[in-house]
């Protein structure tokens, strides 16, 4: 496997003429064929085969512009890879399922890839994802799944499996997807590496397949965090710029006693404790707080939340006409959506309202909040094989993420040292303040890494 | 009854001497306690009791401040009315119920409230209304229902019926009322004033008892366009001005095809068209316009719309424990909401944006559209003995204003010359470009008048 580099890393050196975009697009292509690899479960195979000659042509192209001095960003030459639920003009957009594969070709890009595009990314493929977005697992029956970088025995994470395997595994030099309750946060967190939800409005959604109109947002996953603060720069229209490293000392982190601490398993509490311990000793101000408006997300959540309801409006008539094609793990869940009213559906709005401004007065006093992604390490495909423990599984990867997706507050997961499987930490911060988040996770990366 | 005068008019009696703040508030006040007048029908009198000490004393303040060169706005000094349903601190927030009466007192003003008090109005009681503002005609078991100002036979249209009446028999200078469906044009047009729907977002609805999270609006209405727009000014947290009159000649209008001229009554219809020939000698060029997307409106509303569902969701709790105190046509279409599930709420969201686009897209030519604001004069109230004549009545005059809170658009009623029974004439502008209506409507009003 090619060593992983940063953007930056690469942008030099194509700057300094080390290397050539046709170059690193030829190798990620590379990559993607190896049969050894996992790029046939990463990316969707048959749209892999279509982007090959498109892509060639783009890094040709780029390496011209950048001959002649033009070069729009960072990313510019660089090979990207997008979740298969963004639309690619002339590509159809399948969300990792087989009911959607004689749909009509998507008319344009999303607007995330049409930014990516203008960024002067190479766009090298679509990726592999759980069908329609609907576990945080990201096992796909239909694709296949990727094993995980660091053991090909456990899962990646999910939704974005594909996005996340085809950066740790040198397949693209980052990945764009999306994050309903996690699927950017768990596969990076479980394939080592940092990826971004940000505050819903900072990125459109249009040209996304959704899962929940609520809930959903489109973040980045890269090698560091300065790699994920240049692509939400670009997704979100602005110039693509990366945000100083906010210093350490005297940051005041708060730690959420309620629900994130729940059931860690050793490797990840080892790994917390121990990022703990060293962010202390750098200054950093941690404090235990009790959030109690996190322990009544559960509750309002009960009869099924924003996903499976909003789900279910979307799917309701694919289903009727296809279920039988679904991942019966998938279809049984949207299906649940059918027992919530309209009632109980403004009932939530409404509680939502409430708990976001409790939350935000609860946890006021901080700079971000701090947690572990997800409270386990990436299990075995083999804990998977019972529906039950599918379940127990999935609730539990996704259930810290989710959180902020409820309370559509930024978060970014970046890798803490482990000395084995990869393990994830959490920051989280202020509503609309994504970018001193970043800021923040910058000067917080090397300590914990 | 005293003779109903434009805010300009009172601003300027009260700049020249020739009147004081407490001088009309007292004239006010001896309207309101007038045992031949609507007030007690118009207004919750145990408020008026409570208000009328406080009033006298913040219009005599009113009247040492201006002595003292402090105005802060047009509205200085000025008797205005507010509907039941804003919190007022320190009193009970009924919405023309009784279910309510022991509830706590409202801790704070509502900001709309205290933006009035701000601008320097002096607020003289909590006008009457449709219980909790589900219906357009403004019958009011509980406190009766003020009779029409110009025929106390008939309704007076509502919910904001006190709001209207207020006005109209010179117990206020102006009033300010909440519109859902048509609750602040219905009244108005039904009783010879000006009244103005704006845009959602441009007035907080906060400390207003919510009917529809989606529709709720808050607006005013007064003797003219101008005093709405002052009003509206306030209200929205701007400074207190009034925009210039548009020139009429060259506006362009379009009058909607679909739904909003059937069934006009002979009244509506002889003063609407007399409106349009005015119209067009001053140069207005009049457009017969299809505008399929609203043809669309009533169908996504079958399964009952947001305001069934979105008032269930506040009330449940309450009809369940003292539902036999609400009016039961009041009751029983709040009830409504409980067979819609969330998918057809959600459904009925996205089904909403797409309509929008299509309405904003189909009248992108024309500065504004122009319709009756009600087809039909107000019913008498022998009219509405029978359960389904008041049904059918009340969709009728719902029918027009309520394509447009649907759609979100600024719409203001102004009054059309019918030689009887009031009639009014709506105009709706763009989403979000409220300050632009209220100018056309002030070109335009001296043409129909």
């Amino acid at each position: 496997m090619p060593a992983v580099q940063t953007i930056a890393a690469l942008a030099a050196d194509l700057a300094a003429g080390r290397t050539t975009s046709l170059e690193l697009t030829e190798a990620a292509f590379d990559r993607i064929a190896d049969p050894a690899g996992e790029g046939a479960r990463a990316f969707i195979l048959a749209d892999v085969a279509v982007n090959r000659a498109a892509a060639l042509a783009q890094a040709e192209a780029s390496d011209r512009l950048r001959a002649a001095g033009i070069v729009p960003s960072p990313l510019a030459g660089l090979p990207i890879s997008v979740k298969d639920l963004f639309d690619i003009a002339g590509q159809v957009t399948t969300a990792g399922s087989t009911v959607l594969k004689d749909a009509a070709p998507a008319a344009a890009d999303a607007p995330a890839v049409a930014r990516l595009r203008a960024a002067g990314a190479v766009i090298v493929g679509r990726t592999n994802m759980t069908e329609f977005a609907f576990s945080g697992l990201g096992v796909n029956p239909h694709y296949g799944t990727p094993g995980n970088p660091r053991d090909r025995d456990r899962i990646p994470g999910g939704s974005s499996s594909g996005a996340a395997v085809s950066v740790a595994d040198g397949m693209a030099a980052a990945a764009i997807g999306s994050d309903t309750g996690g699927s950017v946060r768990i596969p990076a967190a479980f394939c080592g590496l940092a990826g971004f939800k940000p505050t819903q409005a900072r990125v459109p959604r249009t040209g996304a397949l959704p899962l929940s109109r609520t809930l959903d947002t489109v973040g980045p996953l890269a090698r560091s965090v300065a790699c994920c603060a240049l692509l939400d720069a670009v997704l979100a229209g602005e110039s693509p710029a990366v945000p100083d490293a906010a210093p350490v000392a005297g940051l005041r982190l708060a730690v959420p006693r309620e629900i994130v601490l729940d059931g860690l398993d050793a490797t990840v509490s080892a790994a917390f404790s121990d990022a703990l311990s060293r962010l202390s000793k750098a200054g950093v101000r941690i404090t235990d707080l009790s959030v109690p408006a996190l322990a009544r997300i559960p509750g309002v959540n009960a009869k099924g939340g924003f996903v499976t309801s909003e789900a279910l409006a979307w799917h309701k008539d694919l289903i009727e006409a296809r279920g039988p094609e679904y991942d019966p793990r998938v279809a049984s869940r949207i299906l649940r959506g059918s027992g919530m009213t309209a009632v109980d559906y403004i009932d939530l709005l409404e509680a939502r309202t409430g708990i976001m401004a409790e939350a935000a007065e609860q946890t006021r006093d901080f700079d971000a909040l701090l947690m572990p992604t997800v409270p386990v390490v990436a299990p075995r495909f083999d804990e998977l094989a019972d529906d039950a423990d599918y379940t127990r599984l999935n609730m539990m990867v996704l259930r810290n993420p989710s959180l902020f997706n409820f309370l559509d507050r930024p978060a970014v997961t970046l890798p803490c040292a482990s000395g084995g499987l990869a393990v994830g930490t959490m920051l989280v911060g202020r509503r609309g303040h994504d970018r001193r988040l970043l800021a923040l996770a910058r000067g917080i990366e090397p300590v914990v890494a």
